[in-house]
């Protein structure tokens, strides 16, 4: 569930959101969503959760590889109907990331 | 519950983890870290979501206010009991957040 990336440096996607009451369509874009950003040029892996407030952020390669994907067509149209059904509030930030450590048992 | 940050360049601590079973002191801990956190100088805020996968994100104005977090003594300790008993494990990323937009109802 945490996602495998490798060493520093790359960029992250931070997506914080909250949604509305609407469902209509949600959970199918979220879904498609995922499986489109998986095949972008540039994609590292993903993490996501949500307990109220929701955090997803996505790891790249580079800033291109980042402007690509939100220029994707299927993304443009998601992130319309964003703004327009599925958040009441998000911030995107994006980041580099320059150093991880980590732990595991 | 979306961090209210100023105009980038600032920095993030992404923690991603994933706990143990053990919840002895967990919570407790949890919270002292965040009064603490908001003391310290250079942070900006925080966002936290649990849902199985945890992530926290905290963000500071400087990488010397990271390191000088990262070596607070009660936070050091609260990284080895982590280690110890409360996380199966973990991954921390230092990122610089570069730009970010926003959208609110």
């Amino acid at each position: 569930m945490i996602a495998t990336t490798p060493p520093p440096p790359y960029y992250a996607v931070i997506f914080s959101n909250v949604r509305t009451d609407v469902d209509e369509g949600y959970a199918e874009m979220a879904d498609q969503m995922v499986s489109l950003a998986e095949q972008q040029p540039g994609y590292l892996g993903h993490e996501s959760v949500r307990d109220g407030l929701g955090i997803t952020i996505s790891y790249w390669e580079s800033t291109e590889a980042i402007k690509e994907w939100k220029a994707n067509t299927d993304h443009l149209l998601a992130q319309k109907f964003g703004r327009e059904k599925w958040y009441s509030a998000y911030k995107t930030r994006i980041a580099l990331i320059e150093r991880d450590y980590g732990f595991e048992r």
